[in-house]
């Protein structure tokens, strides 16, 4: 079992990280809630897989819960969704001492956590990310959101839960794809901030793609711990934080571009950060065996990594959208040394165009 | 012209009352704002009275700006007109950097505020409140919300602006019902803080209701820096800024009760006022001259003192749903003495129900 801290202005908690077993949970729910009134919100197939284990274990505890299913699919991170939850927490009386638990993947945490953080102005969160994307990211910082039709993450608030729970083995479960795409992410971390971890990665590339329980234990308190000391020095992205947006300006764009079909947000990512690297060597900040090494990684674990089939125009105008924006420019996160990255808001139109159409040569 | 510094721990920020002039706040709006591009938002009354010369105002100065006009009432702080209102955001291109203005009574600032709490996780806000109740209350503190169907305010936030301005003179144009409304939020200052207040308008009562701009200006001064003083103690309502709901727990229940459709806000507030007041004195918490020099001010404001149109049974359901209330008890706010009120829960059912049904003899 391990445990990372995460203390920011607001709120300071632990993400326990366990291998398989669901007992402890319910003895630090116990010890992070103010009230035993829960909601649980789950997705489709997380209830089939979890729920009804964890329904005996939290009725035995003598919690007084209750349980909202959801569809799974990013479609689910809607107003109407949020809607719906938010009368489900009035049915069920929940009040300014009740938690929101957000039992699954990214789409459960980021809308349960926008219900936590706006009903009655902020009631009680607790995470229990069933997904690599969540465990690593999405569930650690409290950055919580739904989508409007016409933009991704648009509505949303910083907030930070009162615990995290991260059971390992329910990454057995889950589908090869969405497991790579979690990869990208976790790969991330070395490239934004510990090229020892990049090294790591690669001596144990295989025991992860096997999901071997203890290397993969390893890998995700990494990152968590690299996460929540980067979110503890800057909560609110004034600054620091905004590092974590490596691979986003461009994988946002080509996620956008796609109308979210084409790819995952893990392999919109990939692209992203090759993309970023290719423009970054463009401008001279970095060598190419640096780029080739990303490739390289990125193909063992079979993510893509090129760009050939969105059009270019179409990712510049998206990009001009960004939430990062400011005044107008475009901002980028590129690496500049091993393990290390710098934020850019002034990068030259006709190389950024250049590096989308043709990457380099 | 009076300043009422507000300081919190997330942001700190003045609120300039000016009597007529509105060309400081052009000024004071250049100064708070990180870019100049905005977005108004104001209710069809408040558009036909104001906008034009605001307007004017705001191209001269090369503000980027845009408006959009909600229709007044209570109706509009949906998550329905939430949605509109983040459409009209995206449209615009609002960016981090760009501030919502809040142009109007209660409901606007309530529902922009929220918008502004959670377009991109917060962007600027600034608030021009136009009514009395907003001037002194709703505009100062943070608290920003919009309704569900089942219950008001329930969805919401703390977010503080970047400016609150006040110009006293848009109270000329308020309807004599909404002027004595918040003559009652008003007076609630002078009894959960400073019985000296409330001295003061027993002896201007007549300037007051004359609307004075002098006098106005005084109270509305007095009545922002004694809630900015509360509010800055404890922004999030963790424990003394409950004293501002005085009032609040039985005319919450009033106004669902009556389905929002008899009274106004502040005539709920009032005859809370007077039931919680009758309560003390049946607990034996104050004496009858303290409720009768209330019922003697609240008369000479035209505010209505009698609970004897309501249901006292489907006000105790009210009450039980208040989102003050701690672990199934029902939260109320009492006086004890002059000018000083105190927390509780865990008052006895039966004073309580033979309160509602009958005051005290």
């Amino acid at each position: 079992m391990s445990n990372v801290y995460v203390k920011t202005k607001h709120r300071s908690y632990y993400i326990h990280i366990e291998e398989r077993d669901w007992k402890p949970f319910i003895i630090y729910l116990k010890e992070s809630l103010k009230s035993n009134r829960l909601l649980i919100v789950c997705d489709d197939n997380v209830h089939k897989l979890y729920y009804q284990s964890i329904d005996i274990m939290l009725s035995e505890a003598k919690f007084d819960h209750d349980v909202v299913v959801v569809p799974h699919g990013e479609a689910t991170k809607s107003i109407k969704w949020a809607e719906k939850l938010y009368t489900k927490a009035i049915d069920n009386r929940l009040d300014r001492q009740s938690t929101i638990v957000a039992l699954g993947g990214g789409v459960v945490g980021d809308l349960s956590g926008f219900i936590a953080a706006t009903y009655m102005r902020g009631i009680g969160f607790v995470q229990v990310p069933t997904t690599l994307l969540a465990q690593i990211d999405s569930s650690v910082g409290g950055k919580v959101a739904i989508n409007h039709l016409m933009a991704k993450n648009i509505v949303g608030s910083f907030y930070q839960p009162s615990m995290v729970y991260i059971n390992i083995s329910t990454l057995e479960t889950l589908s090869e794809r969405e497991f790579l795409s979690g990869l990208a992410e976790l790969i991330k971390y070395g490239f934004i901030w510990d090229y020892e971890f990049l090294n790591w990665m690669d001596d144990n590339i295989d025991k992860i793609l096997a999901r071997d329980i203890e290397a993969l234990k390893n890998a995700i308190a990494k990152a968590c711990k690299i996460k929540a000391h980067i979110v503890s020095i800057d909560e609110t992205e004034q600054g620091i934080r905004a590092i974590l947006n490596f691979g986003h300006t461009i994988g946002h764009a080509i996620e956008a571009a796609t109308n979210y079909k084409i790819y995952t947000h893990g392999e919109a990512i990939a692209i992203g950060m090759i993309y970023e690297t290719k423009l970054a060597y463009n401008l001279g900040l970095i060598n190419r065996q640096y780029l080739d090494n990303m490739i390289f990684l990125f193909k063992r674990c079979s993510l893509p990594t090129d760009l050939k089939d969105v059009d270019t125009s179409l990712l510049m105008d998206k990009m001009s959208l960004d939430k990062k924006n400011k005044g107008g420019d475009i901002v980028f996160v590129l690496p500049v040394d091993a393990g290390e990255v710098e934020i850019f808001s002034n990068i030259d139109k006709d190389i950024l165009e250049k590096t989308l159409a043709k990457g380099c040569e």
